[in-house]
């Protein structure tokens, strides 16, 4: 972008007074009193909001010139400028961070004073007001009566949350579980012949497949993926329209109806008006329950991504049963180690996401917060980060771990066999307490099943090797 | 009970050995291992599980019964036992604490032998079996081989988990929500003309009727009723069938469709079969979801308590807006104080359940966990305290708070119209700029509004008049 | 006690009017009341805030007769009072709940209407004022006067949840821990020869003894009590003598130095006034922080369960380094085994804890609190809930299972000789690179490391000999 | 740095194979590895654990320079290298992301790759090695056998994240939360002659001082410092000497103590080598309990910003006894307005960091983890994070809003002397119950204390001047 390169530094003012901006910036003044005002590190306002910020603009300007409230020429250069905006060539104009007005104001003015400059640029309206009359002065885009038009930062900031939480689930969290769901598809199938030994409580159980295994969790991703698309009506549902404390002051009815719809057109997704704006300024149940989902996600997977290092585990001390890709050296120290380094990043995005969640439940349940929830921006830069993550590690669990996983079966072959636990197919032959006798003596003893089985005179060697078979431990018996 | 009195001390026996038990005590040597192995204290295993662990085997006796494999005397008895443990006439049968084995295990066998005794004792068959033969111990229900048939504690104790957490949520937690919804919705109501300052960022802000208020506080109650009732579903799908790993063994096919049919018959709630019981067994995603309803419902009480309780702070020194009612004296110390006690029971229960949905969380996702999460007695346990404790400060908190909440007309007024903030109405007017000047002024000056406005010369009297009235600003302009 | 027997039904009156008050019950008209407004189950508050109340009013009848301010003959009958409660003669006398108001008033009007009651039922006076005049009602220890002089609810609860929380943590947590500790101090020694091998991200790594594993955990263990001892200074610190908001108003100077140490020397504790009453009224730090040291302590112990549940995985198919002892039949359906269900036990309380943890801290976080937390009866309940817990399950683990562990020296000797990372040893002979490339080859071949480090031709079978000695490997070279 | 331009494109190996790293990139084939296979966006491994990790390198250098392990001229330039990192020249050259091996390994071997290739480059070694001999190729240093000499990651990365957190929280935290210590203090003092009205369960209560009041602010932050500095000692154990798994295998006896007191020496801090190196690597309960102390100070500081934040509710229709500084323009569409930003930028804060907490304790407690804990990355992030918004956060809210706060004594004496809680001072002298009469008459009235009291008779116009007086309400009576 060269039109950097043509922004003076200047005196920008706001009810508050004067600050200057320096050269280069598009901001104006309560951007830069904010920067002065939260001198926060490593925390700045995701661009998801940003963008969704002027989506909002963008709408909200087509809406007023089609109405008759904008002249046609300020709108069209604002709509330019959120344009610009939402390409991703202002990036450096959003300086702002996560920890300021707990509504969000200032970011939603930053981007009413980038879009009122940008604008006005365009416009081929110089920075430098000097010496304009008031007439003059009204030919000029501003931040408050033209850009935040039909707004408070109280309905906008949480339409934009909205907004860029459904754009990060539905193109990164969800397409992110599909690929994982795919891949362990993939691996139930190719594992459903291969039968292994079962364990509960970490002790050996009764025999499954290993497509069984993944089955499960399958099962869990599946799920994972549905209360994640569970959760998004409930996003759709937008704040616009309540202004500054859900009443709508200074809009006209049908304004709310009529901007969600814009919304979704641009968008092309199902947003809507939300049916009551006094809960949607003042709760954000929606984003708590959004967060919900990802932690529920985060504990099914950290579940899923323990199991795969456990059943990878070894090569030669552990179970040994899967071989997980080697993926980099493992150790700096230790030659030739190989780690589930996968399932390692898996397990600590998990636990940042539980963590998130913790936090996003906190700032959503404070109170007296009356006609306004003031943790917005908090809640939404830990959901999409949680979002964010969850998608990301799991394609990447998927793609670098769950794909390229392979069946020791010559290892699973000699656990499975070894195992004390297939007598249990013996409970409805000798009941219970015999069957378990059989077992206790014979892990004594060091020695096999069926050795002890028939020493015990419980039956004889026909009739163990008709009654225990592994193959008929995987499921319910055919009547 | 005078069942009790019949019951001897005695010595039981298990696959490890044998054990004393007490007089009037039904159960066996596993609950009384328990017992000795497992010495906390205050924090007995829920009367719910036991309860639904009952009707289990209330139902297994007579589907296996029906197949042929129990027979109708042992079953008759068995059913019977069950029916008197649901029905409350056991309950100090059931010792166990909640921190037992992870599966559950001790309670499951603890109902196994209670009803395993307490039908030998309806079959008339004495508790000493000395100097029986084989054959004619044959006769007595046995607690492994009968009363567990075609279970293991790994599908019964989930199963056992889903009926008690789908029953709690349905009989207490949704209708001690709906008594609220419906208290809050009379005072929408009745509030619907009274208009008031509205209050963001605890600084005065543009009017709203008290009505428009609660009404937010409804809908998020609503959504909260939504949110517990879409968690329900999944609470539906049972374990039961998957026995040890999931894979059915030792059951026979079609067993986990009727045996869901039947308790859903039984509980007239619509249970099923989960489709998958790997998942069913190793992970139970089901109840973190659940308790996410939960402590999404909590975080939503935890704002309206809040916002209610200074809403009606004072009675002199406060916003006095509200007066809530007076149900105890409020201080041991100073006379003739009142307490928004209620709000803090219900704060207080909010703070738990968002506690319990951390300790939920945390243990279902932890691995590996294999074939078994064994977290179950203590996810359960957490998940019926939230759901219990939810419900019943939601209905108390309607009946002794909300429906008594009087409006306080007058002082709502004065605030409303010493406010300064009425000046937004300016805005389409005079602008955002200069209705600040007009604003600050007024506040520096300790001024009306009014007054420095036309002082200020930014419009007359008449126009002041026409623009600024509170009651036009509860909504969006009629165009 | 027979003292129930004799007290009859009656009306109580307080100051909102009257109530009946059943047979055989001590309290008065405010803990009726709070029968009624608080009707939550299975949350009664805990019978260590009770005795500790009881405590401290027995201290106050004592210093305040001292000071002439109560007549010798009311104090004696209300020590006497106090000291039967403390002995546990009257636990039924005490049923209210968790939730009620958020000072614990009701709790602490419980403690002082049981007191007045019974104290002047050892005084002869009969509980049926009707008739008498107000000369003669003067006889009577009142509630507020009496019993609760000097004192607030808000200065009065605090200390007993600290009294409370010390009592619990001395004697029961630590306690318990201690007991931990010192049975991982015995297999530390006992287990200080069996090299084994070591285990980093689920992967075999270098060796070390087991009793340098098990040094790690006793390290672990001997931190968290200290980090619990370090939280209990602050809780020496008493409210007592804030009375209502922290002024001290109704008491004399030197009260609160004077009541501080008469509790501490009936408890032998080094209880102090508190220096700011301002804080240890309106927040309750110190009872997150000490909360926070259970919960690190909770993630020691969730840590050590889980590795000592996984060395003693198998009996057959897991890693089986370790026995553990069998405690009790494993399942209801697999015969002979046995689960490690200390360790369950114990990481469920683990759970708990964290989960309290979290339920504390939002609890203790919670504003505008002005000058009195809130949430005071939730916050002890949580602390107490989760010390208790802590020292039960950290003794019952150290004699069920930690005492019991049984190294299987056979099978950790076949694991250590058959790893390949004791190719670390070479580093230093043949660089990583040359290492690892021994490691990765003897992987892809099945084969020994000295083997393929000969055939690679690094080094000569002596060399092999001399450098990779397992027992060389646990710990740094001697120079 | 010019450094940068001289670096070409080139293929680096290591034992997994070869891979291209673009020019201008210092770092070598693990890194890039590392870049490919966990694509995480927003989540840059902290530079301070950089910059920590470049230190210990510098040390251990000169270390096995000095024992004769490494050449003097291979020493210099590599202690070189790292201090232009440690200066911050090098910060693009750490690209890695927190969601990576748990055990930090690929962030110490870009830290080994990028001094060991600086290091070449400042001994005007070429990065292109082709054609030569094994000789030539000697003089190079190697990232592993070199720079990660006499290490691991699994102690190395542990030491790194304690010299990170200790500089962190001595730099950033506890000097801004002494910046507020000291504006609270100034402000007990300027206030504590203003007499105002107390408040508890938000209703009006016996009065206090203003400086009575932010003397329990002040008091929770003195105690906050305290816990924070309690949590370093800690933290001065380093890991390192334990390498792979805690034994120490390859390094000789003292190198532990030694090079801790190197550590000591560069960073003028307490560090010390830690007693178990085995704890030291396979948990992080030293991590959980800094994360704790932050955790209380949240809850405080959240507490007192929610204080502040109500007691300058207004400026009209809240409590209005504090003017807040007015940093900046409240709303966008409410003019005139100001909020108070500072303290929710400080709650929001809190809630961060109380979600960091239940992410860090989560990391922390996972098991089975053996011989090392393998969250190590996420832990020290979420501790940096907290540290640091922490410190700026305090620093800013002392600076920008508690600093400029003002009393309104009028309208605190307006409240004052309406106030009914007065009555509190009658107790004394007509008891608990005739003085709830006088309260409560009062309110129904809306009449004062004085005339109430009178006209019930309990006592006369000059008894009622003498007693209820509110400057001898604010502290125990002098006797």
């Amino acid at each position: 972008m060269t039109v950097v390169e043509d922004i003076p530094a200047r005196i920008e003012s706001d009810t508050l007074g004067e600050l200057k901006v320096e050269a280069g910036n598009l901001w104006g003044a309560q951007t830069q009193r904010s920067i002065e005002n939260f001198p926060f590190s490593n925390c700045q306002m995701p661009l998801d909001v940003i963008y969704a910020q002027a989506l909002i603009k963008k709408c909200c300007a087509k809406y007023h010139a089609q109405i008759g409230k904008l002249s046609e020429k300020k709108a069209t250069a604002m709509q330019q400028a959120a344009e610009e905006i939402i390409s991703g060539q202002h990036d450096k104009q959003f300086p702002l961070v996560v920890y300021q007005t707990g509504s969000g104001t200032q970011t939603n003015m930053n981007v009413n004073e980038v879009i009122a400059n940008r604008a006005n640029q365009i416009l081929g309206l110089p920075f430098d007001k000097t010496g304009l009359t008031e007439e003059e002065k009204k030919a000029y885009v501003s931040p408050n009566d033209d850009v935040n038009m039909g707004q408070s930062s109280n309905d906008s900031f949480p339409t934009a949350m909205h907004i860029a939480a459904v754009r990060c689930l539905t193109t990164v969290t969800i397409p992110g579980l599909k690929v994982l769901r795919d891949a362990l598809a993939e691996k139930v199938k190719k594992f459903e012949n291969i039968i292994k030994i079962g364990r509960t409580h970490s002790q050996d159980a009764t025999p499954l497949t290993l497509g069984q295994e993944f089955s499960g969790y399958l099962q869990q991703v599946e799920y994972g993926i549905e209360r994640i698309e569970a959760s998004i009506p409930a996003l759709y549902r937008l704040a616009l329209g309540g202004t500054a404390v859900g009443t709508g002051l200074n809009t006209v009815m049908g304004y709310d109806v009529a901007i969600a719809k814009a919304i979704a057109e641009e968008t092309k997704m199902d947003f809507v008006t939300a049916p009551n704006k006094f809960e949607a300024l003042a709760a954000h149940d929606t984003l708590i329950h959004a967060s919900a989902a990802l932690n529920t996600v985060a504990a099914s997977l950290h579940k899923i991504a323990c199991d795969v290092r456990w059943l990878g585990s070894g090569p030669r001390c552990g179970l040994g049963e899967l071989s997980l890709p080697a993926n980099e050296p493992g150790s700096s120290i230790m030659p030739g180690k190989v780690n589930p380094t996968q399932c390692e990043a898996l397990t600590m995005v998990c636990a940042q996401v539980i963590g998130n969640h913790a936090a996003i439940t906190f700032a959503g349940s404070q109170g007296p917060a009356l006609e306004l929830n003031v943790y917005k921006p908090v809640m939404i830069s830990n959901l999409l980060q949680s979002a964010t993550l969850l998608g990301q590690a799991s394609e990447s669990f998927a793609v670098r771990c769950i794909s390229g996983i392979e069946a020791n079966e010559g290892r699973i072959k000699e656990l499975l066999h070894g195992s004390l636990m297939l007598v249990t197919a013996l409970n409805p032959h000798i009941g219970y307490k015999n069957a378990a006798k059989i077992a206790m003596t014979a892990h004594e003893r060091g020695a096999t099943l069926k050795d002890t089985a028939i020493e015990l005179g419980f039956l004889t060697a026909e009739q163990f090797d008709e009654w225990v078979v592994a193959e008929d431990m995987i499921g319910p018996k055919q009547e």
